[in-house]
């Protein structure tokens, strides 16, 4: 036979359209700056800036070295980490949650995956904010599932306007929502995500509550939300969490839903499916760590509002720049390139000035003014280093 | 507001109706055992019944410990491991493989996973054996992809026929197929996977080939394959691996995917989604264990293969029973109880007799007389006890 004779097969089209993953084309600018203006200041993917703790370093590092936790676990995750971070999730929210109502998944991505799969399919639509969390729209997109939006303002400190989410919610399956939000880091005021809630039990409607970046909202503010309040919560609410950021493990991939049993249930067929059950080294360790590193979980808490106090005080002194958003762990600013779009200005202050952001386009339409600042990753010392290097900018010439 | 006036939201269907876990109801039957003929006999899900080395165990438990692997990893995986197990592949299959065909996994599910999603859409058709693994046939039923079936017949030993396979080729985007196989333990000869690669090519369709179990087929069998000699493998082939059996590691959830530098371009935004990257301790501890563990791991082999033997000596003194195929990890065994479906007959094993098998029905229409053993799970002195306990049946009785 001939070449000719053969036929090449084609890609998902959903997948070929989507562009390349976004971090890895910033650190390829982060990898040409020169070091003209001092070390590289990375704030681009959210990495907490400090080391894990030594005791769980110590758990990880017992676990993965045990035959015991070389074997299967089970598909919903380890009875005794289901069981210590229901506890943990209940007396947070003041409610009661147990084991049954928790499903361990491979970091939070995948915690969203296995959630949406449960309950929307192709053809189905789901709402989101814009700006979004990148990795929620492609992985909505590769699905098939419409990703609609509804608009936040920066006059409002991108914290949603339920007028806007209710013009926006006829027709769609789920509302998926992150709170503190990635990429503005705006944290949603507990009555705000009520009215929301009630406008989604009212239409029948899914409502999925990231919550990654929860145990960073600053010291005081009460619990995130009252929805485990709600006597039938469970017919509407799936809440998803990740163990990256709080114990500073994402190359563990460990995430969680929070959920009713019934979603449980679902969710345990995708994740059979998905990977089987989630890694079982960072099961061990954080069902220990939860009790025990509560203090030093605290502590960072505190760092990361230094850190916050360090970021408002660096753009409280820049000529042009607006800090419109900040909040848990993200902040969202307006830079002063007219000329620019958002991945020209990001990509110039990478590789000239040694400051990696997202460029706001990456988030949605009409964001070429913005940057996200994972400001979390680096402490206020290298923040009021960016400052200064942001003062030394010309604005005029970029 | 009364109750009345809220609308619950419903699930996927596609997920709804799928069964629960197989796995789960099989070894809740296990539990129910008395132990009344002695210890549980646990050959249901396959497990490497021996643990993993030493030597693994501290490169896992080193690397688990250490800071530096808490961080996230690339999306595609650690340099590191994709280049030795590159040159690995390369050297089993006598091509010339590089880094950028490897994309690591959390296991081989995922690795299917996240292949389909690359390459097909809700509303496609992938083709598949009768009997097939039923991990694959439920990822597809959850995504909205139509699977299909072609027969494999008990006197080919399971192996497909490859006028069974053109039969159904037409207007489908892939055909996944498992060699050695799940369930039936089939390997399938070299010639046979060659004359079905050249179908798939003249029809423009996908192979997905999962090897998860070639390190277990017989010394001496030469390469499973020839496929990557075909000068355009690129464009058609697509081969899937797991480190859990060879390295005796799933609860740390690893597997790979060989391919075109173009297919992994399109599973690397799709494992973006799914998960950022793979767990980052089993890549530092397996790309040691490549090239560290050969030895060992050909006396896996041989051990293996001593299982073997015991099975096809238990069974030839058998009434009633038939080995219809064994290969690398399973065999696919016909019961003698003509009154039981294989569920029933699987669970009066497990509860009466302590001998956990998985039931034919799990995998596909018409093997409602068959049993999956997973013997590659206890040694050949259980196996020997297995056909003791199986010969003490009084078959009429059942």
């Amino acid at each position: 036979m001939t070449s000719a004779d053969y036929v090449k097969p084609s890609f998902n089209p959903l997948v070929e359209k989507l562009a390349p993953p976004p971090i890895p084309s910033v650190q390829a600018w982060a990898r040409s700056y020169d070091g003209a203006h001092g070390n590289l200041i990375d704030m681009s993917q959210a990495v907490p800036g400090y080391a894990p703790h030594a005791d769980l370093l110590k758990w990880l590092s017992d676990a993965a070295g045990s035959p015991a936790y070389a074997g299967y676990g089970t598909i919903e995750g380890d009875l005794e980490l289901r069981k210590v971070y229901a506890e943990h999730v209940g007396s947070l929210y003041g409610t009661m949650l147990t084991a049954a109502n928790i499903h361990l998944t491979a970091g939070c991505n995948q915690a969203f995956v296995a959630t949406i799969t449960a309950i929307a399919k192709a053809g189905d639509a789901v709402l989101m904010t814009n700006p979004c969390y990148f990795n929620h729209e492609t992985t909505l997109q590769m699905m098939g599932i419409e990703p609609r939006y509804f608009p936040c303002h920066a006059e409002n400190g991108f914290v949603p306007r339920v007028e806007d989410v209710e013009a926006a919610l006829d027709g769609v399956k789920v509302l998926a929502l992150v709170t503190p939000n990635n990429p503005t880091g705006a944290v949603y005021p507990a009555e705000v995500i009520s009215e929301i809630f009630e406008l989604c039990r009212r239409k029948g409607i899914w409502l999925v509550l990231d919550e990654t970046y929860r145990d960073f909202i600053e010291p005081g503010a009460g619990r995130p939300h009252a929805l485990f309040d709600v006597k039938d919560w469970r017919d509407y609410l799936i809440q998803l969490y990740s163990f990256s950021k709080s114990f500073c493990i994402p190359g563990h991939r460990l995430g969680a839903i929070t959920a009713s049993e019934a979603v449980i249930e679902q969710v345990a067929k995708v994740m059979d499916n998905l990977q089987i059950c989630a890694p079982r080294t960072p099961q061990f360790a954080v069902a220990r760590g939860i009790p025990a590193l509560v203090d030093w979980r605290e502590e960072n808490r505190l760092e990361i509002g230094r850190r916050a106090a360090a970021m408002r005080a660096a753009f409280a002194r820049q000529n042009g720049w607006q800090l419109q958003a900040i909040g848990a762990y993200f902040a969202f600013v307006r830079h002063p390139f007219e000329g620019l779009t958002s991945s020209q200005a990001a990509e110039r202050l990478a590789k000239d000035f040694g400051i990696v952001t997202i460029p706001g386009s990456y988030f949605g339409e009409g964001l070429e003014q913005h940057l996200r600042v994972a400001f979390a990753n680096v402490d206020a010392e290298q923040i009021a280093e960016m400052g200064k290097r942001l003062r030394r900018i010309d604005v005029d010439q970029m």
